[in-house]
């Protein structure tokens, strides 16, 4: 019996379980602690502009994420903000470290059933120890032949991966709620993508779509719609 | 021509480059900054003690010295740090990423001759994006045929890297400067060891030794001794 993917890789965050949820519902918190110093429009703008001037020096993930929030705490505060302030910031962080994780519906019966059909993999992006952390405590991590943690999703992050794992990209479908980070560098080295959105997506992952006529990859609204979308696409190629 | 081992595997912080110097250096910045508020060694102990407190969260890296220097600044003047302040030690964190790589003595020439004879890596541990900056901004970069950025150094890590790349640890030797991150679990594994010691050693990273009679690994002063070292290895075992 032949198959058209050699392997079917996901992307973790927003994909297999929620995470932006955690990052919004923080930044809640966030905007409330600084209420007294500033309105919510310009605590949410002020701290994104941090978040973006800051990325190339800290990354994606937790730990970049809250010494940005305390940087424009001080900044918006004009230095007022107080050390017990400063302090829930952190506790934030250690809260959203320690959170159990929250798998997206669906996820554990759809890995469960595709395991047996496909190897899996999961390439994920962010804190390393953070990312290990949340695979091990997703109790998923079983159903994974491989696992990647990278500092970013370009085409020459996954041709590098790829490479790496001696896979051939047109043998490979990516899952993922991103279609700048999961579907459009993977059709680029020359694989297939389907996309499954998440409810939002971070202002930073958004990609202007009005130029590209026909999507060039699959949409999902569920991933429990995968299994069989994986039959028909084999049963297509197989007529 | 046989030789003993299939790959030479190097430690990166304090093996190829100067990394604690530069967190010591921080610390003194972080020590004066505090100075109005606390006495020298009560701010280095506690910022120890935040560090131990904060590994499982926040790993290893300068993020997470980061926060934990913040955390101490805030208990330490029973929260009267002021937000400038503050400002200046998520400044010190940046300037640290930013910080040009300081190779050091005999690295350059030593690599460049040894990945003549044999194919070398790097294992590093830290944060995934500041060790790929460093690692890119080295100019060692093409010098090393696999790099492996891991969260920890534990021989169960070791074994995992291995199997992932198909190495046989017996085949393998690695070179670092930490007998606890870099000898101890590559010798549980089966692997060999050269141990180059860093001037200093960061305290968490001491292992006591007391109890062992013949070191199981090799020691050398300085990396330049290390070709000669391996080529008299060789010739031993082919005598």
């Amino acid at each position: 019996m032949s198959s058209l993917f050699d392997l079917i890789i996901f992307d973790a965050d927003d994909t297999l379980w929620h995470n932006l949820n955690q990052f919004w519902l923080t930044q809640d918190r966030f905007v409330e602690l600084l209420s007294p110093y500033h309105d919510k429009k310009s605590i949410n703008d002020r701290l994104y502009e941090t978040e973006m001037r800051n990325m190339a020096h800290f990354g994606y993930g937790v730990k970049a994420f809250g010494l940005s929030m305390i940087e424009t705490a001080i900044e918006l505060s004009e230095g007022r903000i107080q050390g017990h302030e400063i302090k829930r910031i952190i506790d934030y962080c250690k809260e959203m470290l320690d959170d159990p994780i929250d798998l997206l519906p669906n996820v554990a019966d759809t890995i469960h059933d595709l395991h047996h059909k496909y190897p899996l993999m999961i390439i994920t992006k962010g804190d390393l120890l953070d990312q290990e952390n949340k695979i091990a405590r997703s109790g998923l991590a079983d159903f994974f032949t491989k696992v990647e943690i990278v500092s970013n999703k370009t085409a020459e992050t996954y041709a590098q991966v790829f490479a790496h794992h001696n896979l051939n990209p047109e043998r490979l479908l990516m899952v993922g709620n991103s279609v700048k980070s999961d579907v459009l560098p993977i059709i680029e080295v020359g694989g297939r993508a389907v996309h499954i959105p998440y409810h939002t997506t971070w202002e930073h992952e958004m990609v202007d779509m009005s130029h590209i006529d026909e999507k060039p990859y699959y949409e999902l609204d569920d991933i429990a719609q995968l299994p069989d979308f994986l039959e028909k696409l084999e049963q297509m190629t197989d007529d």
